[in-house]
């Protein structure tokens, strides 16, 4: 039988503690809500972290026992330890996959991984998105119908500074007339990388079956293979030689 | 509990017939080799079909039941029927996968799907070729050493004149001097193709475990999933719009 | 001093023929309204074809003299000749640039090319589009804003039926509710390709200067290189091979 | 008139210095050699900078006066300052173009670009190379044969840890055993960046006209375009949104 894949659901932690209405939406955290909809699954066994945790909850045991690391941040970025953000960086070259979401683009774990500034233009005004799927084939796209439509929004516009993602799945459009790549995925060393738009603090997203699903497929997808252990450096030639 | 993959290994079949020393590494024909290969999974359930049958194994009913098609054909691709080639085309965009093998480069289903010459260099002296792992962390990779080696194989070379692939997982090195992309992942429509280098009819290459086991994780890489039901033409406005 | 860029802009030609509202805005072809914004252009020298000529003005001696051919067609692409669809289609392989214009994305040529079917959604109410650029640093983003705005368009929506591009330079938004890759770069062979979504018979669009301007870039970008003569077929080892 | 490239070629600068082999080959520094190559080209215009300078010879004043920076070290990547590191990365997001050379792939300067360990295996044996073109309509490959020979090179091998490239143009063949993508375009930000593996402080390579061709197709295909301003943060809906 094949092993679970681990996940350890990151959350910055912060807004639902400070603001009554977001505590409405996610009594537990954003971080429980997405856990208690993956710990369903029979191939996924789930675990949490903050960042008020010793080690942000990302202690080297945790990250070893991490097949994939969803990651959720807004206003702490900063108060994140540049060493952490160097180990996950590290683990995800090394395979674990990385699920980041929505306004994790600028965490400084998705900017040091991808190398850029990860801007994009934004709005707040509960508006409407649709996300197209570009890509039907692709197995983050299971189960998921032509588009999905999320009520009230914070719109997230292009240019999106990040680079070409290997993958664009979703496409999203919002009402006030902006388009934004909003389901994207990366190799980065032996590791996967899906970033995923949806989530915002103040919408109960995380509660809408569609986009759940996505965060399920995506952990599947962006799980640990056996690939091969790659070795570096100096090396002997596999062939004579003869000058 | 998740349905089975439902393969069809499709072979010209024509070599093993006609020549005694490909009879004897192939006694059944290749399209058998990896069939046999393939069945002893428990997700997977394999048919076969060759071209001397009628409508070249691939009826319609054939057709509709196949999740992923594997092709390997060599002397005998201008025989294939254009019209059994637009149906291979369309079930593929449909979301059916395929897995072409070695000379079937040259077959009319990879071309059409290609739209290119998907022309190349060869030789045939039996020389070494290593396949090089260049995305490790992708399900194709699953299981490999960080290069496979075959002691005798028939040489391709660049320029390979396919389109870029979507992602390249192995790269060839050859004896004589050149570089091949051998690992080629390709979506076309709602499908998924992989193009995978190694095999001819002279050297026992579909015995080989390393090889065969790429076969088998294309299989699954290349499985449909279940996405959105894409639907074309003209279509109703999803917002009101008042100028 | 570099020679110019040969440009032939092919038209089907027929919209302006048929219809007096569209001859108003196009009284000589669309053909001509793009070759006259080209023609100004000290590196280019512009040439066009149509139809209805014999060939559809499409000889050998034209297609070896062309550079980058532009493509416009809508109602009769079944008219064109498939022997003429095989010599652009090998033109292009060869190295010459093609731009496929809005409604030509079910050109026999562009199918051909992409192997796949290119459907996709469409509305026509003279809605409001923005073509947003995605990739900033694109010599097809030269002189462009953040993005175009096209007052009255049809609307073109995904699932667009392509192959994912090499790169995507613009993304639609539309009023009524979709998104669109409306400018996509693809190699093919040793040619490039560019697909334009602007564009259509009823909306005087190519008399946009924006749009033109991101015509004249696509030329420059789709010119041939003097790249290597690719050989292919049987060759010699360029190691000894000692074994 | 267009404005001439501004090119700075930046070096290292230590083994020319410390070792009197490596004096003979390049007296005057690598640098000068690629900068004597790419001045007499009529629309490229150069300067030097070193690591041994104040600021490593790229004051703001200079960054901002380039166009494309080429960039060589070795064995003092570590003393290259974080805040000149900070200060490339950000002006190539800007749209200035970074040319990688060999052993510049350790490089903080690219590393940071490319977020992944940029690890490769390596061996120095003087051993026979050649770069077969894999892209042959890039612009990249203007005037390059089917493949570059290089009689002694340092091996480098895959797997190299590098994102994806958006367009790989050459894949280098080893003597010893070895293949390497050895011609890696990325957009990152508005700019763009070419890797490129041929050179070693104990080789003449930047003396082998191909290679030096190669360097100025990169140089021009880098060139930053004036394609949009992009601005980010919060913006105003472009259209009316009602509830």
């Amino acid at each position: 039988m094949k092993d679970k894949i681990r996940v350890t659901v990151w959350n910055e932690y912060r807004h639902e503690k400070l603001n009554e209405e977001i505590a409405k939406i996610y009594p537990e955290g954003m971080h429980n809500a997405i856990a208690k909809h993956l710990g369903v699954e029979a191939d996924i066994e789930v675990r949490t972290a903050t960042l008020d945790e010793p080690e942000h909850g990302l202690t080297d045991d945790v990250l070893a026992a991490t097949d994939v690391l969803i990651w959720w941040g807004h206003m702490a970025h900063l108060e994140v330890e540049d060493d952490i953000v160097t180990k996950v960086q590290f683990r995800v070259l090394e395979g674990m996959g990385l699920v980041v979401l929505h306004s994790a683009h600028l965490s400084k774990v998705f900017r040091t991984l991808m190398g850029t500034s990860c801007m994009l233009k934004w709005r707040e005004i509960a508006e409407k998105e649709r996300l197209w799927v570009v890509e039907p084939g692709h197995p983050i796209a299971d189960g998921v119908p032509e588009y999905i439509e999320i009520p009230h929004a914070e719109m997230y516009g292009e240019r999106f500074d990040i680079p070409q993602p290997d993958t664009t799945v979703f496409i999203s459009w919002f009402q006030g007339g902006e388009v934004f790549r909003s389901g994207c995925c990366f190799h980065r060393g032996s590791g996967k990388i899906f970033y995923f738009r949806p989530g915002h603090e103040t919408y109960p997203i995380y509660h809408q079956p569609e986009v759940l699903n996505v965060i399920t497929n995506a952990v599947r997808w962006a799980a640990p293979v056996d690939g091969p252990e790659v070795t570096w450096d100096n090396v002997q030639p596999l062939e004579d030689i003869q000058e």
